[in-house]
């Protein structure tokens, strides 16, 4: 067993900085569209030998340290309660958005293991196959808050807010039923034998701090105390750059840093006795080689400071992006970090 | 002439804090939709007494301190030899993006006074009938080329840092020319009388520190350093909150601050020298009246630190805000801040 990133995540010393690309198992690659032109990205989600199957793929082709469970946030909200479709356009839509009490207390919290068991299979597949550790993971409550309430995806989230705002305690019971939901999701991984959990908080970045700290950090630490100390949690609140200070206070292992900030001022934010995981734009692999490794060269020395790093993209590979060029970034941060 | 908003530029003492609002001549007013339900947008744009009518509605209607000449920043873009379109579902349109040599080569850099007379004709306008200051304005370089490589609105900006990556050259001569066409219509609008500009870098945000110092602040540099006490000079970098110390090379006299970071933490990375406009989340105009309110004086109390302080939202105000809470948020300003 490879046991770099759990080292890393430990902040123990390691060979060299152990790396993965969020969205790894994804359309950029031909040996995943090959799996998902047989099936709808539901079904595969649901369907635990295709999840595994091409959770492994991005291990084998680009040789990263670790594997993250293929499936979906939206896979609790959809057994919540809700009606749940993805668009080849739109992306996902949830149908009967969430916008008032009687749609509030129509949800209900789940039990993982007994509503979505296709994915603690998935995981209990993985774990007797991977020769690197395996990470779990879930949405956060504020980000799978905003997709019930505007249905999907949003531009400017101005029902998510003005339920916040209007009705702060709707807004508030709708937020600990989706907490406790996320605490039972990851905890169920966890006894499946994930080995580390993350945290996508993708939309914490449309909050100010005022909002983030009023409104979404309250179930992040709730969370992140009820899984403390079972495996590293890995907290990634994407494009909260300039609010660092907060979303250390969820009290995670391991921070998420997008691309918008030098990973050095990031750990200036954060404290050393945390680590780090990121933060190259996505979009340098649209560039020559040369220069994905010189910026590879360049977060690698920028993030000397922290108790611990992962390298990392600051957000998802995007489809579009040359395979070739991701195993460049993998080869790259290997060699450059060799100690 | 209340100079409120002058005074407060230049770091001096007022009698209240000045307030204004990105986007306030626009569809949220209804006096602002009736004028636009007899023209499309870009005739709206190119109609001087129109336009002067629209920029001129929110100083009556919101009792703003300052007004902002009604336009786009497309204008110029055109200007140097597009085709745009404005579409109600996609947005601004421009046709053969300019992703090569030769589209680049076919572009000219403007001469504003002769190839978009009606802005200037505008600022005249408006100079004789206003009785607060009025900010002219420009796109930044970096937004603008977004706009001409992508061909529009875009989501991951592949297209525009491919260019930047894959062929820096071309994308610096594209920038270069942009620049001097930026240089040129802010100068023909100080000229017209326009009481200070303001440079909105609405995609700065999309590019990490290491790119945004690389390829995109030079060019505001040569901008601002070309305008530098002829008037003062906003400079606005959308969604770079995390990398204010370098948004601050620039030389802008006032930084405008988006809602992602506390205000104080804003003053601590740009200093106490430079001035500050923002940063209230638009979305907080979908709330109560008391919790606008409330904000207001979060902000007000944050801001302290500044060599001034403009009151703005941190970004435009959304179409579907209502106008009353607009107000609402003004008077909280002009009160709250009352010295």
């Amino acid at each position: 067993m490879n046991d770099t990133f759990l080292k890393a995540c430990r902040g123990e010393k390691t060979a060299y900085t152990p790396v993965w690309l969020m969205r790894q198992a994804g359309r950029y690659l031909p040996e995943y569209r090959k799996v998902r032109s047989k099936v709808d990205f539901l079904t595969l989600c649901k369907t635990p030998e295709l999840a595994a199957e091409v959770t492994i793929q991005p291990v084998e082709i680009l040789k990263v340290d670790v594997a993250i469970l293929f499936s979906d946030i939206l896979i609790p909200v959809e057994a919540m309660g809700m009606k749940l479709e993805f668009s080849e356009s739109k992306g996902p839509i949830l149908y009967d958005p969430v916008r008032n009490d009687v749609a509030v207390s129509r949800l209900r919290s789940i039990k993982a293991k007994e509503d979505v068991p296709f994915v603690m299979d998935a995981v209990k597949l993985l774990v007797k196959k991977l020769n690197v550790p395996l990470i779990g993971f879930s949405g956060a409550p504020f980000t799978l808050a905003t997709y019930m309430i505007e249905g999907g995806s949003s531009r400017n989230f101005i029902n998510t807010k003005r339920m916040m705002y209007q009705t702060p305690e709707l807004f508030g019971k709708l937020m600990d039923k989706i907490r406790d939901t996320v605490i039972d999701y990851l905890q169920a991984q966890i006894d499946a034998g994930a080995n580390a959990v993350q945290i996508f908080d993708s939309w914490a970045g449309v909050l100010s701090p005022v909002d983030f700290e009023a409104y979404a950090l309250p179930c992040v630490q709730k969370i992140v105390s009820a899984l403390k100390g079972k495996v590293p949690v890995i907290y990634f609140a994407f494009n909260g750059s300039a609010m660092l200070k907060l979303v250390k206070k969820s009290g995670a292992d391991i921070f998420g840093i997008d691309w918008r900030i030098d990973m050095a001022d990031a750990i200036g934010m954060l404290g050393s006795d945390v680590a780090v995981q990121g933060n190259l734009d996505p979009c340098t692999l649209f560039g020559p080689k040369d220069l994905i490794r010189d910026r590879v060269k360049g977060i690698l020395n920028r993030a000397e400071g922290a108790k611990g790093h992962i390298f990392n993209l600051g957000h998802g590979i995007l489809p579009e992006t040359p395979v070739e060029n991701a195993i460049a970034m993998v080869e790259a941060v290997h060699e450059l970090s060799s100690r």
